[in-house]
């Protein structure tokens, strides 16, 4: 593929490759804040993720020990995947092989002890709602209680006692309405609960209002035996009060399964999953899908550009960020990737006591100001300096 | 001084010393977004800033030009600075001595053209909160409208035809109550308005509650003839939904005036004010002090180690952001500068064009439920599988 001749691997393999021992500490420290030691891992399993031909990639947050509570260790996997197949194929042969090729690596993560796994944004398909086309694309969606995808996790879930994140494309059975969604299955096997997408893009090839709508569910927290978790899909991670929201009601971990491309967001995908990390004093994990997906037809990407049947390359890059403002290195910018970090969750109560920013956050004013502002005619604090104006326009 | 031996100057010097070219031009995309070319400065300029013993920087966000609104170019400048003398000096000497080297470094300033200009947060005196002693630090606390600071910097901002953004201890002439301030001060030298640190930090050395409150007065915009601006004082850079309100208020640029150090939160610096600029499309300048402040008597930095005279080397770092997520590099993290920036206010809106985020940030819904949040029997979104834990419980 182009992309894998052209595009960097990861950024912190340039930097790690280039600059001196000593310097290399430094830069890092300020870059990624305290190390991530790398975690152990058999060597066997590394070797079984070459066979099936991923990144596989293991880190610690290190976590003081308290003298009340036992640390909570958890290890929490993410994967990011290029789709198998031409976008052309049926979709009952995309769907499967992306089915294959997901279990695969969801056999390794459990080989590496993970508890919890999330996959990418809509991961049973190509990305196809920047053609704009509904045929044949709104048949990916599927019933998020019983449809095939959940009953083929379930299944796995409770085979190896993890909790599974499967970010879909959701038909509501009675309604026909399809939307974002996210459903969490518990390490038992059964469907938690669902949580949707809550902000909906309408920039570039990502016009996904054409397909679907504003979640009306809220900011649902699924309680599971390994941690409180929540799920921000996508684009709401542009939203820093969605991040909060999820904090707000309890979260340990939020996973954000994204789909986006570089020229658009690289500079930002670093940025905003770890500063909800910092604000919210909870974990975070970016999730991006991988590689270049051409479609059947040509489309436009709404910015001025001929016509083309690719919207670019997804740059994977996934990471982890803790509360102190740490995260991991990414995972690759051009290959399948597993992504292995063990937490422990005390560290976010012990930031909380570190920096307060619960405490010193002030919601009400913000609750009462979001309101006001939502009003029809909200007049903002201007600060006009009348004088100045005045002897201005009589000179 | 110790530090400028064992400190890293600066980040992106690092990188840029050993990686090679086309490496570079990758990794500083994707680590700081679209170029920011350097602005053309007369050498002469150059000179007497290094004759006056400070670093100068200049550089450009580029814009896009529009068909209907000429461009709004506005060069911004940013001053960092350490305090002149020792903190055992008279507090008018000491003040004085500020007074001059801000004096000097501003007239550098209107040789490079900048319309608006900030200081680091409370300017006119070491950060000395950190001794939890009301005296002598208390005497340095000043009239926003009227006291010596303000009118020193009247002067200057008339006759440079400058905006001037003054971060000091304020003093409320009539109730003695003391508040962490920024005068904004006219172009005109008028004094155009005042705002108060809306978020008060109670961590290590920051136990800053000892002094003074959070602002009552909300979250003003000021309107300039160089653009709306805002001033988000230090702590509140933590605080997403803060940057947020000034946007809402029609801010253009943020100030983020502080004084932080290096262990606290170095690797959280270069993530919150830029996550601000790309939320909230509009400009953010970071503006921290530098050097080690050594106090007469020992204090506790209330982290279980012994009582010392320092709180550490505050790493200057000073930036801008831009609406489109690029950054500018940073001042040094030792020495004193002035950084100054050109930029274009046209690209917030192109950029909300662009993105969207207004559109799309839903505020009605978190309104309701930071104000639900805030009272006091607030039932969280928790989902929670009450059959699993009967069966568990069972078991």
């Amino acid at each position: 593929m182009d992309a894998e001749k052209t595009q960097l691997t990861r950024l912190e393999d340039v930097i790690e490759k280039y600059l001196p021992p000593n310097e290399l500490l430094k830069v890092k420290r300020i870059l990624f804040g305290a190390e991530t030691p790398v975690l152990n891992i058999a060597e066997k399993v590394y070797n079984l993720a070459r066979e099936r031909n991923f990144e596989l990639r293991a880190f610690r947050f290190p976590c003081p020990k308290e003298q009340l509570r036992p640390a909570r260790l958890v290890r929490v996997g993410v994967i990011q995947n290029k789709i198998c197949r031409p976008t052309s194929d049926p979709i009952v042969e995309q769907r499967q092989s992306l089915h294959n090729r997901i279990g695969e690596i969801l056999n390794v993560a459990m080989m590496c002890g993970v508890n919890v796994c999330c996959f990418q944004e809509c991961w049973t398909m190509p990305f196809a709602f920047c053609t704009r086309e509904r045929k044949p694309w709104c048949e990916f969606a599927e019933c998020a209680e019983n449809g095939p995808t959940t009953l083929f996790l379930k299944n796995l879930a409770a085979k190896y006692n993890m909790v599974i994140v499967s970010p879909i494309l959701e038909r509501e059975p009675n309604s026909d309405v399809i939307w974002n969604t996210a459903v969490v299955i518990s390490n038992h096997g059964q469907v938690l609960g669902k949580t949707r997408k809550n902000h909906i893009p309408r920039v570039g090839d990502f016009n996904e209002s054409t397909y679907y709508m504003e979640s009306t569910i809220g900011h649902p927290v699924f309680e599971t035996e390994f941690g409180n978790i929540a799920v921000n899909i996508c684009y709401g991670r542009h939203h820093p009060q969605n991040w909060m929201a999820y904090g707000l009601n309890g979260a340990e971990m939020v996973f954000n399964p994204s789909a986006t491309v570089g020229e658009l967001s690289e500079p930002l995908w670093s940025i905003e999953a770890r500063n909800a990390a910092i604000a919210n004093s909870y974990y975070t994990f970016a999730i991006n899908r991988v590689g270049t997906e051409v479609f059947p037809n040509e489309f436009t990407s709404g910015d001025g550009q001929k016509a083309h049947r690719d919207f670019g390359h997804f740059y994977g890059s996934s990471y982890a960020a803790a509360p102190d403002g740490s995260r991991t290195p990414g995972l690759s910018r051009i290959h399948d990737g597993l992504l292995v970090v063990e937490l422990d969750l005390n560290l976010g109560r012990q930031v909380k006591d570190h920096w307060g920013f619960r405490m010193t956050q002030r919601l009400d004013i913000y609750g009462k100001l979001f309101t006001e502002v939502s009003k029809p005619y909200y007049e903002p604090q201007i600060v006009r300096n009348f004088e100045e104006k005045k002897s201005k326009s009589k000179q």
